[in-house]
């Protein structure tokens, strides 16, 4: 039994994942697929690297990570299998595997060899041709066709996490999710121990100001408020208590959010 | 091989659920997940609990049913596993589980020992941090951290169905389905002995009147016609023959719907 | 362990494929169960037939592919099950399995005896009461219930291609992905030796005519740029390199599209 896990922008309408785990399963009956998301905005490689990075630690040793948005599929751009201290991840060289596996521990690089895996219809689904294959492979105990490069040569991508400076931070919205709450470039580690619950944080966003409360959870306040909290991804959110805080503060992935600890309520 | 199902209103598009099974196939390898949905709506306790209830029942013996629409996390609501006469039921304590185990027949009552669950970034994702790790340690045989309680003390919800009095019945719509087919809170056992298929069924909704024929299977009558049967749910439902009965009738959750049987059709 | 993929026009927020699913796990709980898709056009039996020609034959040797687009469930319409050379399809007689089967080689045609699957709640509702429990048992290794028909007696459906007459092709746009790549009815055997990448291909559509270049893969061209190639269904596409070719061309399934290369070009 191993686990296999697929991250990809082929949304849930076309067959394009149902072929991919009918890949994986003619190489490897024994693996089990779970499904990470299908719903990557199209082409949005930086968006699937955030993606990936939030979810790829919850699973067992040993499991295989495939991500694959590819708007690069069939040029020049190389496939990749990278391992890591506890898991494999397989997929384009166009960054997204990079930050989850930097996250993991880097510790050897694989280029496959595309021309060994033959192609069906065109040069355009590497992710059933290609990569699925690949994984197969390694689930059942074979040896796909790679050779071993350089860490230096493969595509490397950033996602930059950001920190508060005294009472103020200038972060960024790396994500809005299904309940509206808007997550931002800021982990644990980047913020002061003087920002309690029951403190005031000032939020800039788009020309205008709001006031939340940071609070443990969301249900620490009345339904409507907005809030600020460590969310399940360990990134600082801002929320509203069953309501939906990217609609209020019109908020959208990639915009800057001044962040200020509030001086009345520390 | 056991299996465990998942109903929460998390979507599709973000990790959460990926991250939850992630958290079960580390304590349970052997699970076999299976959805029953994610898109409830968000913080919809009522509607979570009536899917939950459709659906529960069609699961082999021992099946271990998850459901997560949670707008308490973090605060005072309990965790709960209940025992019933052939399921396992994990999710808070907020009515959720209740309808289907209460269904089922209740025979057993704890709460989860939360304490005991490490949370991972903040006290916002129990699903991954909490019932999906107590759901895996189920399925291996392990012995969750929890504490029987007494029946009188969970959160209990009622789905509340209705009957014909007569020829007529004040009905409620409990759910739309992807087909616009508009379920009622009307069971087979609430619908009189001369409701039999070719009787027409007058329906008051929303300050208008609708005739429609009661037949066995939608494809009994023409393409776009009216009709009222019971639906694969088990239930009462309004729909169109191959087409959207909800847009026809401007029909929405939580309306009241007057039917009576029409004296020409008897 | 044994395959069995579904595809179904219910959707993802009802819990009729959940239904399903535990209906096919309580007679056979080592099946592994593979969603192709559920997002079919509601009512779209050609649709389904597409998309289940397309997936069918990328999974192992061996699996169960049911399939249930089903505007006439619960009328006198049969149950199928169909051995062709390397697989078994299940579902409603309307022509939903026959391209993919008849494209896998048919050998053996059953009629399932629908007397004999209790339906629950209503004749609404096959996949849960009867396609899923076939499959099931067949997983399981039992005999469902069925009896060998003649195949000139099962409903045929058949998807169109065509070729290209010297320079020219009469095509027809069978899908629209989530890309917005636009297929067509011409697959490699339909294309002249002659139309080599880098030609140009004009192409014909809704009173309006584009030019795109005939590449071997979308990122041949700039982003922005209007191609026509192999796409991973082995059909041809126009595209859009990391853009949405269906909004540009204002293209829907079902509509004509004129193909020419050009002279210029070749």
């Amino acid at each position: 039994m191993r686990v296999i896990t697929l991250l990809t922008d082929f949304g849930a309408s076309d067959p394009y994942v149902a072929e991919t785990k009918g890949a994986i399963l003619s190489r490897c009956d024994e693996a089990v697929i779970i499904d990470i998301t299908h719903q990557v905005e199209p082409y949005n490689i930086k968006q699937g690297a955030f993606l990936l990075l939030l979810a790829y630690k919850f699973f067992p040793h040993d499991t295989i990570h495939v991500a694959v948005v590819d708007p690069g599929v069939g040029t020049g751009r190389r496939g990749l299998v990278l391992k890591t201290r506890n898991y494999w991840f397989i997929g384009p060289d166009n960054g997204i595997l990079y930050p989850a596996a930097a996250d993991d521990g880097l510790e050897q690089y694989f280029e496959i060899d595309l021309e060994k895996y033959p192609k069906i219809g065109g040069e355009t689904f590497h992710a059933r041709d290609v990569f699925g294959p690949v994984a197969g492979e390694l689930a059942a105990g074979l040896e796909p066709a790679m050779r071993e490069v350089d860490v230096e040569s493969i595509v490397k991508l950033e996602i930059l996490a950001t920190r508060f400076e005294g009472d103020e931070a200038q972060a960024e919205i790396l994500h809005i999710d299904r309940f509206g709450n808007v997550v931002l470039n800021i982990d644990e580690s980047g913020v002061p121990g003087h920002l309690r619950p029951g403190c005031d944080v000032m939020i800039g966003l788009g020309g205008k100001q709001y006031r939340a409360r940071f609070v443990k959870a969301y249900g620490d306040l009345p339904a409507g408020s907005l809030l600020i909290t460590f969310g399940g991804t360990g990134l600082l959110e801002i929320a509203v208590s069953e309501g939906n805080a990217s609609s209020l503060l019109r908020a959208k992935p990639g915009q800057k959010v001044e962040l200020r600890i509030s001086p009345s309520s520390q």
